[in-house]
């Protein structure tokens, strides 16, 4: 490997081709207005969006934007309802969900970054790991003793990957990721920078005047196709496993304790916290900040609103929110009363008084 | 040191030998039911345990498993509650706190991890630097200038411990551990990966149109005994000292602001936050994404309800919990009035409407 | 670069000269009671301040701590209110901002530790990357391809940069930070430990029945005299750039979702969250642990409270608290009412069937 060639953590790509309005119009199946030969090179954001790009609008927050005096018009995939939003354009598409629609263009005009493979030479394999083929390593990197990294995994700069640990095939960790040993991540997973998976769990029992720690030697179980964002933390478990299901996806920030069970294709958001053994199902949605207790069982398809404090079992399928966590209707009821309440009280207090209560 | 004998984070270590069924329930101080004789080598959780592990079953949410068919049964220890569960089991120990017992059958059955001592040629160490006897530094290990490293500490791959701190003996550093200049360590403490020792507080002044920095002159002291979760963080002071006392347990991505002072045997759970200056006592239970606002006073023993907005001193010895928190008995009656009173809402409109207020 | 000169993070330097209590009270325009030729050398806190050292007193709350018997006593800075507080003093500064004054005092006692520059041996520079004048840095540094960094720049062990990256001159990051591809620092730029700067938002598409990631290719914009605290995460922009205004103060464990705009000189206390697309305006306050939902505007001037859980737009120069969030003035007379009503319930409840409702 070239010195430098992938130091560091992975680029975008470059813009890789030229398409015309008319090529874009094809790839997203919209309707196309205006100039069919105007040419994209890149995206941008509607605010700086010029000639040679592509953009979108979807939501009228941001129409006042396309307004804007600019060099030339990018563009425009946008929604039916939107579509004529004044504005100069070199062309517009119109496509029901346009952010969608640019998924498909995306590829189109960005290549991902060349992916090096080879292991730095400043890279530290222990004895017994085995390192599959057309792997990179990059530098600093520790790999321990009786490791496994999978074909073609990517395990970026300073990463530390624990002994006996696994990493499965084309998994991509960004730098300064720790694999606690004990841990085991299936493929296609990818963890960005600082997360760390497999620490111990918070677990102590009070005896003789001090909290003595309860060894962990349960594991830490990532299945395939999971994504963990950044500086989250997946204990693993004390006994028993820790286990996240495949395809779910966990932001930044994120607190898994010990032998917690998650289910697949579940979105757990940035913040939130599940304390000790709590399960959550399959295709759940647990928003931002919202926490829950220890020992719990969420079921499949529940979503749990943003700092929601779910103390109890949620059935599934149902949407719960608030503190404490009720279903979200109750929860929404609730919170109106509240401040209907405090425009009421006086009144309340002086009927009461009336009353002799 | 032989190359990557110590690399990547410490293993659970291996079985380390063979007990029988009536050994165990010796070791727990149990009453045995069924084949003493009964080997285990193993610890597993009670969904997937079978011939040769031990396992335990206090809480009748999990014996449903037991229940499964499985390659022989396990050794159980067992609540005299759910002594009877339904099941195949090689023997069953019962003991009033199955979990706890567990602990004394896990040291028996797993050691640590041998715990190579050595310093890793790759660390640096700045000068007058003073490293303890047994100290083992791993990969890429930075000790700055004039720290000071106790006997038989343990510094992970890629932690770095800032000019002039301290770390005590047989303290333990995960991977990606940073301990800034002016941090002191006890003894006996472990700091799981990517935690933040002594990093600047949140101190700014407003003047001149700017908001100018505090320079952060305090220290940061970890008492014996402490153990920090990972990706935590805890500042140094501005000009008072951060300290945590001896004994105290802290879990991941907890906040520490500077100044605080934190007593002994206190338990600090995942996501906590504390402003800066607030003191906290001895023996104190903060749950999990409790949020302190600043210059408070928590007495020894409070104990703190998980999301509790906590805005006033908190008197020793009560549980408080809510937004804003109040003493635990009041919240909850707050919290069932609000859902009472949202059934109630209406009525109490049209009542105040037939008085005519 | 003499090796170990610069390992480790930055020591607040030495007491580097002494000052007498009549310069200290010239220095912060205060006024001098007792001896004015009393020499300080070094700030220390109330509780634990002697002959030799400077501290001061603003808060009756620490007003027992002068009482207590010491070694000699120090120079206090103190507010008229407090110039009386009984205790052992050499000299008496009155001030009325006397946390603020200390301001004027630390850098005259202490001088910041000497920058070393330099680049260690074992930092790893990309092909095309262009390091400025007089950068330093630290071992392990791993510098990508084509990155920028600015003059007299810091990045100090084992951080990152990414291919493409920039970094303003005279910026600082400290140990472990990875600063993504797409990202751009301005000048004098401070990042604390473990902060991810620029890692992919959280955004998916679901199709053909899995969460289809979306491409980030947006930029991440950290503007001149920004801090960044310890392990907080930053995401980069998916289409559009995420963007930190100027002078804007960020805390430890904070998340920014991708796509977030954020004013100038804003301050962003610890734990708090943004979700995508949410644009904060200049000179706000958002208090610890409150979370924005997405695609908000938060005007100018604008204040969160603590754990405030904001679902809407915020006007410019209101303040807000709460969950979920209102005006703070309707948010307090709600809570009181809550706790009003949970005392008048039981009368309630009775005057309702009193009137057969």
């Amino acid at each position: 490997m070239i010195l430098g060639e992938s130091n560091g953590t992975t680029s975008s790509g470059e813009g890789a081709s030229t398409l015309t309005a008319a090529d874009v119009a094809a790839l997203v199946g919209g309707e196309l207005r205006g100039d069919g030969s105007a040419e994209v090179r890149s995206v941008a954001p509607i605010d700086r969006a010029a000639a040679g790009d592509v953009t979108f609008l979807a939501n009228a927050r941001y129409a006042r934007f396309l307004a804007e005096p600019r060099d030339g018009g990018p563009v425009l995939l946008v929604s039916p309802e939107l579509a004529e939003t004044p504005g100069g354009t070199a062309a517009r598409i119109v496509v029901g969900k346009p952010q969608e629609a640019m998924l498909e263009v995306l590829p189109r005009l960005y290549r991902p970054a060349s992916l090096a493979s080879g292991i730095d030479p400043t890279a530290r394999i222990g004895h017994g790991a085995r390192i599959g083929r057309a792997v990179y390593l990059g530098p600093f990197v520790v790999i321990g003793e009786g490791a496994v990294i999978g074909d073609e995994a990517r395990v970026e700069a300073h990463s530390v990957v624990g002994a006996g640990a696994q990493i499965g095939a084309r998994s991509h960790l960004y730098p300064h990721v720790t694999i606690y040993s004990g841990s085991t991540l299936g493929e296609r997973v990818i963890v960005h920078s600082g997360s760390r998976i497999g620490s111990d769990g918070f677990g102590y029992v009070f005896r003789g005047g001090v909290h003595e720690k309860i060894p962990h030697v349960g594991r830490c179980i990532i299945s395939n196709d999971v994504e963990i964002g950044a500086n989250t933390t997946i204990d693993r478990g004390s006994i028993d496993d820790t286990v996240v299901g495949v395809g779910t996806k966990i932001d930044n920030l994120v607190q898994i304790g010990h032998n917690c069970r998650i289910g697949k294709l579940s979105l757990i958001m940035a913040q939130v916290g599940l304390a000790g053994s709590t399960w959550v199902g399959d295709g759940c949605i647990i928003a931002g900040q919202a926490g829950l207790s220890g020992h719990l069982t969420i079921g499949d398809g529940a979503r749990l609103g943003a700092q929601a404090g779910v103390f109890g079992d949620v059935p599934g399928g149902e949407t719960w929110s608030g503190y404490p966590a009720r279903k979200h209707s109750e929860s929404l009821r609730a919170s109106a009363a509240l401040f209907k309440l405090s425009t009421l009280m006086k009144r309340i207090e002086k009927l009461l008084k009336d009353h002799g209560l």
